[in-house]
């Protein structure tokens, strides 16, 4: 039995017999555009809560850990990321925190919905902040075409910011997207792609990292962090890099960086990297 | 809105206005006992799943996480554990991680509700597979009293796996039991504590590295960690020595120990140590 006597929105895993329910105070919007349903609510302890086609896509109080975790291993593994392509990502926090690094020149987003980035300016400002940095190219278009367009080897980092693997965002979890990714970074290059539950998905973990594999990328990575938002409360980036080998984490770097996080250290990094798939 | 075409159990954390939910095939037990109400369901992705007073206490499937990262990291911060001391811990996971610690001598667990242990026995027998070690020594007793008669500097480590702050366990998140805690140390003997949420029991944090504080340990570390089946899916604990310093994380110690785990390793235990409240 579930709990009826307030107001709830219920994320139901299936595929883990579990279900996450977050107490609301109001349904702020519901919008239903080309390729998915996107609602948002006020909730009594979250802040905001974005849901597209009924899966939790982020909480104002918790979405910082999946950034970061999302974006800064992989930055830090890269000895110098001047080109930053993001597929997908358009609540723009994975964009905010790309642009903290000031090695980075250009960083473009490629969201397939511009409705997830207005809907997100309105209900998550502090997400896209850096949206008028100049170096951020914000672009509003199907990313399994965009990579495909991509100059061959001219990117350092490439970071899939996707929805789960059902929907719109089905192509970017398949073989062909990972190659063109391979095709279009630079030698040293790195690709993280959010990989889901350590603990529930694990098959899925595996698809991704064999996709690396047969894509040609080395030095193969899966980094586990908390996410209480998503199912499980655990959950994962896939990392890997293109004729060359992760960067580790430097203390050093860091602290120079000046970069001001929540969560997010080198040791923090480190022991993520450690993780296994139990 | 929350799902009603199946069966499922839920824990509402109204102090963190969410609700994790599990599906469930039966319930398999209820009893009643002089402290608590215990319930056993079988789910239908997690193994079963003891609950008491309507908190999730563990699941088959998740609890290596809590009891891996309970005791691991406070053991080898000891130089050589011997005597250890569990207070509550009845589902006996966390006896069955000490034990596998050839250095340790005595393992005493005192669990005030002989029942918790009886129904693990029966419907998480992999935990109790080490209850008849000589080694080991199940006390059936009120731990706030238990610790007062402990002879002082008689020990090498405590761990307190104790149920939330609400009822039969208030008690053990007060500084009288932290000092009493302390008293029964010996010098350089390390203290560890469940400690909740690091995303949404900060102040209970605080209040427990407080009492530490306050009874003189020194050294205070809260590690944090995934744990599907809590509120917030993250959690943590929080250690302490008396008169010293916990020792780092060391590959070859841990290599050395012959320990199978299924999270833990030194890297994770580093970086457990590295969470910062955000």
């Amino acid at each position: 039995m579930l709990p009826s006597e307030a107001r709830w929105f219920s994320e139901v895993a299936r595929e883990a017999g579990m279900a996450v329910s977050w107490s609301i105070e109001s349904h702020l919007e519901h919008a239903e555009t080309d390729y998915q349903t996107i609602d948002v609510y006020q909730t009594t302890h979250w802040g905001n809560l974005m849901v597209i086609d009924g899966f939790v896509m982020l909480t104002t109080r918790d979405n910082f850990l999946y950034h970061e975790m999302l974006t800064h291993p992989a930055l830090f593994s890269h000895p110098d990321p001047k080109r930053v392509l993001i597929i997908g990502g358009g609540d723009c926090g994975t964009l905010s925190e790309v642009l903290k690094h000031q090695s980075v020149e250009q960083c473009t987003q490629v969201e397939i919905d511009e409705e997830v980035t207005r809907l997100a300016e309105k209900h998550f400002p502090e997400l896209c902040q850096r949206n008028d940095d100049p170096r951020a190219d914000l672009r509003f278009d199907d990313g399994l075409a965009w990579i495909k367009n991509q100059d061959p080897q001219s990117l350092d980092l490439i970071i899939v910011d996707s929805t789960d693997p059902i929907g719109p965002a089905e192509g970017l979890f398949g073989p062909d997207f990972v190659a063109d990714c391979y095709r279009a970074l630079a030698d040293g290059g790195i690709m993280v792609q959010q990989s889901e539950s350590p603990l529930i998905h694990q098959h899925l973990i595996r698809g991704i990292r064999d996709n690396m594999e047969k894509a040609g990328f080395s030095d193969i990575r899966t980094l586990g962090f908390p996410q209480p938002c998503y199912p499980s409360g655990w959950w994962s980036a896939t990392q890997a890099c293109r004729n060359g080998k992760l960067h580790p984490a430097d203390p050093a770097r860091f602290e120079a960086s000046g970069l001001e996080t929540r969560y997010y250290n080198p040791e923090v990094h480190r022991g993520a990297l450690a993780t296994t798939l139990p």
